[in-house]
């Protein structure tokens, strides 16, 4: 236990800080390319440059008639041409307009389009035009959304629908892409038994693994179940020495509990390891460390604790590694519909609700299970050293904007 | 175009009640057994019902000793047996304590625990408390967490990462849950080409069914690449016909835009049609019908329309299909830092970020590209017939909500 009695709490921010560094210090640079039907969630290796202007051409933003406002004397005009979307106009003959319907390419020569709501069909086919009409209207111009050469996603961009439908719109097929991160996850703590076996005595069963696998898929990671570390010195070293191919050993629970600490033996022999108190709560101890070059994060064990250092430290830390620049969650300032009358030294992260527009924790915020969080649609961010009475603001952190 | 001059525009909640009701009316009963590894994403068919305590026993909050309270004369005790994590306890012999780490099972007897940290081993081995001692301090009771019996979650419960983990906590190994909802999505209009193929004249990259299908994939739905609607009645029909044992039918782009409505015919000819002009801005004409008994909806085809479109109406539908009760997105008072001087007709969904605690809009809010909303966190919503000044309170709906 003993380097893990540092003077004071670490501040969130510290200890952020310092995984960035770690995350920064190995970043993953290795590429693949993918269809977009695969680029789910992956994260651009190279920025995404329009190769083409969009919209590509001048096209009508109205079912209507296209015109050169200044053929245009105030007497109907014949109609010279009809022009559905899809199709490739010849010029607009001089004095006439043309049919063009919605997304329709603007035909040369044709620079306004009116409404067909406010024309009228005369019985000699030509097409009265009933209000003024004001030049460039009811256009779109080539390039007005986008021009050839912008920039238009950043590397490190994470693709999700609108960043994958936005890079279909430009013509790309595929894109080049960082490799997934590889993230072994396992557990420690001898009472610990898989879900479907049976419970012995002092057993409870395993709830981070699923918690966390399920979450780095989310994350766009190649999870690797790593099991149950087994209580026993060799046993740990091998079972790491197996892992020598992650990009990151995941672990929860217990490096500085008790004093079977083997995970915590194998690591001080065979690379770092440091132990943080953090002021998170629930959380507290986290452990950064390496195992032969191979970064280690374990999380504490308590599944509350796992979810909010997950949530708020390894998360970012992930995200950081393959390049995303904005890895924090949206928060939002609404009012305490609660009071906390006890300042604390952590900074408390509570399972809530919004209801009718305040802040309402879940009543039992034990860090034992994970029915506060099932129950939340976010986080209540209560900082350390601070009261609340009801109405006082502060900050809410949307589940949503951590969960994926 | 008839049938879509409705008086007036339908505001956002009444399409969203006939959604609804749609919905209701056609739900997913089919059940499926699924792994808790294959879980994430599916909507639970049946409440999830502990049928364990959490925790199943008493056990340490703390590393330290146990004891029970009134065996205590304030002399130190002597420490009759240690007690792991995962280990079974002996019953505690009277008037000794016992050592106990975190999460191990207090023995039968025990009723309190001290942390190590205020306590002294003395060289006869026995334990001196320092601190006054408090009944049941660090002990967590056997079910405080959870009840054999209660309802832990509810059917029609969404499983993530969080209710998988608290799913496996009660020892579950699978789940009942509703059958994928299979979705088929096309796009009609002539002037669209797949990425990857070369650019004709007029015509443009496809990208609302890159959004959707990515979409929908993250709502645990099966979606079917239905591709471009054919220009040609018989074609539409067929095309149709083939998706006769889909759920649902989401199309993009034009049934009420221009003359060559083949999908209109052909739904007006085997099913029925309504048109809707919503309030919503980008967004306006919705499609609400059925082919052959297949529920059908048309989203309008600008990407930033379908994406507008999509989020607040068609998502609120698939889930409340698959019986998913809370289908609203949260959202957030926040500040407008931006002025909004012409009041709409229509609720406008503005794609913005939040900069300094305030609201902004992307510059460029046509409908024509994804461009606005790969940029944005979030959407901005400015209420029909309103204006807004600088620093004046609107919703702000993250992304994040809406896109999974």
């Amino acid at each position: 236990m003993s380097s893990c009695d540092q003077p004071g709490l670490m501040p969130v921010e510290t200890a952020l800080e310092r995984l960035f560094a770690m995350a920064e210090a190995a970043p993953i640079n290795e590429t693949e390319r993918v269809s977009l039907a695969d680029g789910e969630g992956r994260i651009l290796a190279q920025s995404l440059i329009a190769t083409l202007d969009l919209p590509p051409w001048a096209n009508s933003a109205m079912d209507g008639y296209a015109l050169r406002l200044a053929d245009w004397t105030g007497e109907p005009l014949v109609i010279s041409q009809r022009i559905q979307a899809g199709s490739a106009p010849l010029p607009l003959q001089p004095g006439t307009c043309a049919r063009i319907f919605t997304g329709a390419p603007l035909p040369l020569g044709a620079d306004t389009v009116e409404m067909q709501e406010n024309t009228t069909l005369a019985d000699d086919g030509r097409v009265a035009f009933s209000e003024p009409l004001k030049l460039g209207q009811n256009v779109r111009l080539q390039g007005q959304e986008t021009r050839i050469g912008d920039e238009v996603l950043p590397v490190g961009t994470r693709m999700g629908p609108i960043e994958l439908g936005l890079a279909a719109s430009l013509g790309c097929a595929d894109l080049l892409v960082r490799r997934r991160l590889r993230v072994a996850v396992l557990s420690t703590g001898d009472e610990l038994v898989e879900p479907g076996q049976a419970l012995g005595p002092g057993q409870i069963y395993n709830s981070n693994r699923r918690l966390l696998i399920s979450w780095l898929h989310r994350l766009g990671c190649e999870a690797v179940d790593a099991g149950i570390l087994p209580d026993d010195l060799q046993q740990t070293r091998a079972a790491l020495a197996a892992l020598a191919d992650v990009d990151l050993i995941l672990s929860t629970g217990g490096v500085s509990v008790g004093e079977a600490d083997f995970l915590g033996v194998v690591l001080r022999e065979e690379g770092e390891l440091a132990l943080w108190k953090l002021a998170i709560k629930p959380g507290k101890p986290l452990t950064c460390g390496h195992f032969r070059g191979v970064p280690v994060i374990g999380l504490p064990g308590n599944p509350a604790s796992t979810l909010v250092t997950f949530a708020l430290l390894a998360r970012p830390y992930l995200l950081r590694r393959l390049g995303v620049q904005r890895v924090a969650p949206l928060g939002f300032k609404v009012p305490a519909g609660f009071v906390w009358s006890k300042p604390g030294a952590r900074r408390e992260y509570l399972r809530a609700r919004l209801e009718n527009g305040q802040v309402l924790p879940y009543p039992n915020q034990s860090s034992g299970v994970l029915r506060s969080a099932a129950w939340a649609e976010g986080f209540a961010e209560v900082l350390e050293g601070t009261t609340l009475a009801i109405g006082d603001s502060l900050r809410f952190i949307p589940l949503s904007e951590v969960l994926g």
